[in-house]
């Protein structure tokens, strides 16, 4: 699969609070699966895609079941950041949506603008998969639902 | 100290995402002091403070050290929220601020309108100090910035 | 009501790990609430209460009506806390709960001992009350539960 | 490499409480790298090492720069788990840790005990690299450091 074929990268701002951040000074990295779920979500709700209503109207939900990511360099309190979200492989019972959180503006008003070549913080992919909710037995994308996804 | 003294809230938007619930199905109670946050920080944002400079700048910061929450209605999954900070009181070394969480638009796109009366989800004060960040001393706040706070 | 008729705290000890930290250095503070529902829930425990079992057998569950925190002093990574809970007021529909996080030892091995007076960091109060988890609806607590909790 | 020549695991339990589930009934994925963070912070403690003096007396400090991590089965409120460490590769700069976390004991007391074979419910690697705590910048590991951590 080459890059060609893929469907543009869905974009996402988050802005980087104290609940982010640890002693480090920096974001804690656990907190980038947060980032790349918020990403993934609103990615779902610009295609119309409400997961509660889903949920509710359909029994299934969307588990992860992989998820690999390697930490570059570190966001601090008050960055903006680009989160984003692209589906590189779509089967029929799950999909494999590859993220990144960029620096899109540091904090700090006066410091320069951001080298393009340093943006990239955080990459990675991550596997959902669908799911009876009630069992959390693995099931079959509702082909509509699948539709929408990779149209 | 009546309403008509007071200064208009500040209003900030908020989406509930999976992060934030818990098996109750609802948002974990806690998130609610996130939510606060990230409302003064807007707040603060708003005013052309941000944190992460003024800490450079100044060696100081603000620490919470008192909150005080009712949580009267559950938020879910999808849930849109309004989260509003506003001045109460003004002192030189703390500031108190309340804050609410409403319901400006549940998740289901076809459900009915929000009824005003069951919008709000959540109320309470929060009241943060200044401190010295290398020792957490309680300090005055820098008069400049008092003054940009209290406008 | 005096500290005569009150059963003794229960207590929890909990360790401060970098997910409770922020970029302060210090644990944030909306953490103190999870540290307190850590205890309550291992306090139950210790009364042969499992909230999962009781919500399957009872459909009822508690939530947090309210909550209210003084935090007094930062800990920090690495420190050993014990946290308490008590019940200090029982009615039909809810409980309230007095609890408080210690610092039991600071995490340097060769630092001095922890001076007595110094060592409440936060303390506060949590009503919780119960209610029907498939609507959300207050209810009486189970006459048997309510025995156990208060016996 | 193969497990003869491997160091037993660390273990380390932990409990499940409501701030680590979601709305979907189960822990929330993200919440699996806090749980591989305390047990590996529990498996440097169990060797004398704490990471605050660490940092204090060293001016370094470890961060995660990868995450890899398959989520199997999930795990609910009150599941008691148990959380492996072991360290497979150890380099100057950086060590990689595989983790497990693993259901012990479900919570209802009535409960058939658990299915070995079911009892795995997450596993990955962890990468983690020193750096200079001021400036981020990696480094060597400090060599005493090195020896406890291989010894």
């Amino acid at each position: 699969m080459t890059d060609a074929f893929m469907p543009d990268s869905f974009e996402w701002p988050i802005r980087v609070y104290w609940e982010d951040t640890d002693a480090g000074g920096i974001v804690f990295y656990a907190n980038y699966l947060k980032f790349f779920e918020r990403a993934r979500t609103e990615w779902l709700r610009s295609l119309g895609i409400d997961q509660r209503t889903l949920r509710e109207r359909t029994g299934g939900m969307f588990v992860v079941t992989d998820s690999q990511v390697r930490y570059r360099r570190p966001a601090r309190l008050d960055d903006k950041l680009t989160v984003t979200a692209r589906v590189v492989e779509a089967g029929r019972a799950s999909l494999t949506i590859e993220q990144s959180a960029n620096l899109q503006a540091p904090s700090a008003p006066n410091s320069e603008t951001v080298d393009v070549a340093q943006a990239l913080l955080c990459s990675g992919r991550v596997r959902i998969a669908w799911v009876d909710a009630s069992n959390m037995a693995p099931a079959r994308i509702p082909e509509a639902l699948l539709k929408q996804l990779t149209g």
